[in-house]
């Protein structure tokens, strides 16, 4: 089984080195990486979702910080700081919504801040080396969810994904699909279905591809396919990602997620979400609190670059759903696995007395 | 609420009237009627899927022996019998598998064949009366359905289909889409959530353009939403056509039925389905006996003319699936309701006795 190259990746050192990224926009036609090695440069790339996956934004933001700093490596610490300054808030425009993109910006910042008397050049340094742990503390996240959620799909033949949870939305190798990876290399006998993802067809673009990558064996189908997959026993289990999951273990994942947990439930088979700590908002009680984001009607009507629906046609699009608790057989994170789904074992979990 | 131009229909008289066809290849971006004044023209648009549905093939193959039989209106009966049936096995060459089609051209060839004394000329007049019967046959299913089906839907304030079961698929205002109609006269606030079906999106297509078409409020949504939009209580039903019904009621239709009627069930949403006594094989006894036909895999990977998975990726693509007659509610026929769904129940209604 190949292990490709990291989405998101640092080359050289920090004077003269730069953010190296798989141009997820070409996949799966066309293979590029492309090398960033001015902000404006990884401004553009994570705004035209070249980069997209909220831990692999995050990282590529905290790169693109060291990049931005080059030019003043040699200049004073206030200019220095100046620039850092600019080239914060420069990338953070770069999509207005994404939390990890903020969240590696003020990690960066805070480095900079605790350390003032620190000459530029060395500072540079200091920022290279807090944007590899950010990317290391990622793709430990990714190994840990491997881990824990290995021994849950071990018994199956089959099992089936949505959207794309994998090596390229994070800087490791993904959340739901690291488990599956990690399952693949124990049974190479291993058939993973694929739904395509209407709208945005993540599974057909890129979690295909990341399969096919590694050589696993995959096979994609279209999002409504999923329900007679199960009805033919081809499928053993079901493992899913999550944007949010509300402190009752109700989970928001891209639409089509909750349907899945239904049809799962209704076949016996299992169904599993898997996503780092950090996506749990223990503020929120349940799923209903989670708002639903509705996007562009274009998205429906005109996919793939043709109109395939009337003018002025309505659509409703909602950009994700909510599987409730109750439908999830076991929430898959970096610090173990919340078996039964519940505010309790959650809390328990997650503070590190669950285990 | 427009009632648009039939799919299928005759303009002018027998000998030198045409088929007249919406050209459904070019749907919804334009609409263009053709006129089909020879066998060549009807062949290539059966062939082309310019006219598809089960019924408006049988209906459009009719006229085209009409059209094809003009040229030897003035010949002998000995002529235009020879012509008749070289048209017959020419156009029961367009569709391979289609079988009404195959009805159509045999009900055509047995009018001739009971008339042997008629001269061509009446011949002729003979054949549009025949083809023109099975055409007004085919309107008064739909109609029987829809009047059937009308009281089922009578509450509902949302209703979710599947596919396209309308007036392009059909010589009247189609099966299940023809309930829907009906009830949207009846409850002009009534909303119609159109599943966009893939792989070849009838539904965004076809479905969304009729109910546009007539003024009924229609809402296109990804199949992989259906689910979501049953949780949010906007559809009170869901109705669907089928292809094949088993004698236990067992219906095969277009992918993503059986997940409907699954979704459907853990709703609490009574589920549908609308066909003409046709489509009951009644000497298949469960739906175990359909075969389920897999279709290519570039309807998956390179939709509407662009790549959108991997080369060489694997897909699988049952064409339909079998929705349980346990998770239908009802049965609506052109001959009434069948309801609960039981193999007793289903001969009743069909042989004229379940009323």
């Amino acid at each position: 089984m190949n292990n490709p190259r990291p989405a998101v990746s640092w080359v050289g050192d920090a004077p003269s080195g730069a953010l190296q990224l798989i141009d997820q926009t070409l996949l799966p036609v066309e293979y590029r990486e492309i090398r960033c090695a001015t902000a404006e440069v990884v401004w553009e790339a994570i705004k035209s979702l070249r980069v997209r996956g909220a831990p692999a934004i995050g990282v590529a933001a905290a790169y693109g910080v060291v990049v931005g700093c080059q030019p003043v490596a040699q200049s004073t610490r206030a200019d220095f700081n100046a620039k850092l300054d600019s080239v914060v808030q420069y990338l953070a425009g770069s999509r207005p919504t994404a939390v990890n993109l903020f969240w590696g910006l003020d990690r960066m910042r805070r480095v900079a801040d605790a350390s003032p008397s620190l000459g530029s050049a060395e500072m540079l340094d200091r920022l290279l080396e807090e944007a590899k742990a950010i990317e290391l503390e990622d793709r430990e996240m990714c190994a840990s969810i491997a881990r824990h959620g290995l021994p849950l799909l071990s018994e199956c033949k089959g099992v089936l994904t949505h959207c794309n949870t994998g090596g390229l939305a994070t800087a490791g190798d993904g959340t739901a699909l690291a488990v599956i990876f990690a399952a693949a290399r124990q049974n190479p006998e291993l058939q993973v279905y694929a739904d395509e993802t209407r709208p945005l067809l993540q599974g057909a673009r890129l979690t295909a591809w990341e399969l096919m990558q590694r050589g696993v064996s995959a096979t994609l189908i279209c999002d409504s396919m999923a329900g007679w997959v199960m009805h033919e026993g081809r499928v053993q289990a079901v493992i899913v990602g999550a944007d949010r999951i509300a402190a009752n273990g109700d989970s928001a994942n891209k639409i089509g997620t909750y349907s899945l947990s239904i049809l799962a439930k209704a076949h016996n088979i299992p169904f599993y979400v898997a996503a780092p700590s950090s996506t749990f908002d223990l503020t929120i009680e349940s799923g209903k609190e989670i708002p639903i984001e509705e996007r562009a009607s274009a998205e429906i009507t005109h996919a793939f670059g043709k109109q395939t629906a009337p003018d002025q046609c309505m659509t409703y699009n909602p950009a994700f759903d909510v599987a409730p608790a109750t439908h999830i057989t076991a929430l898959i994170t970096e610090k173990g696995v919340i078996q039964p789904v519940t505010k309790e074992r959650i809390h328990a979990v997650l503070t590190g007395n669950g285990q």
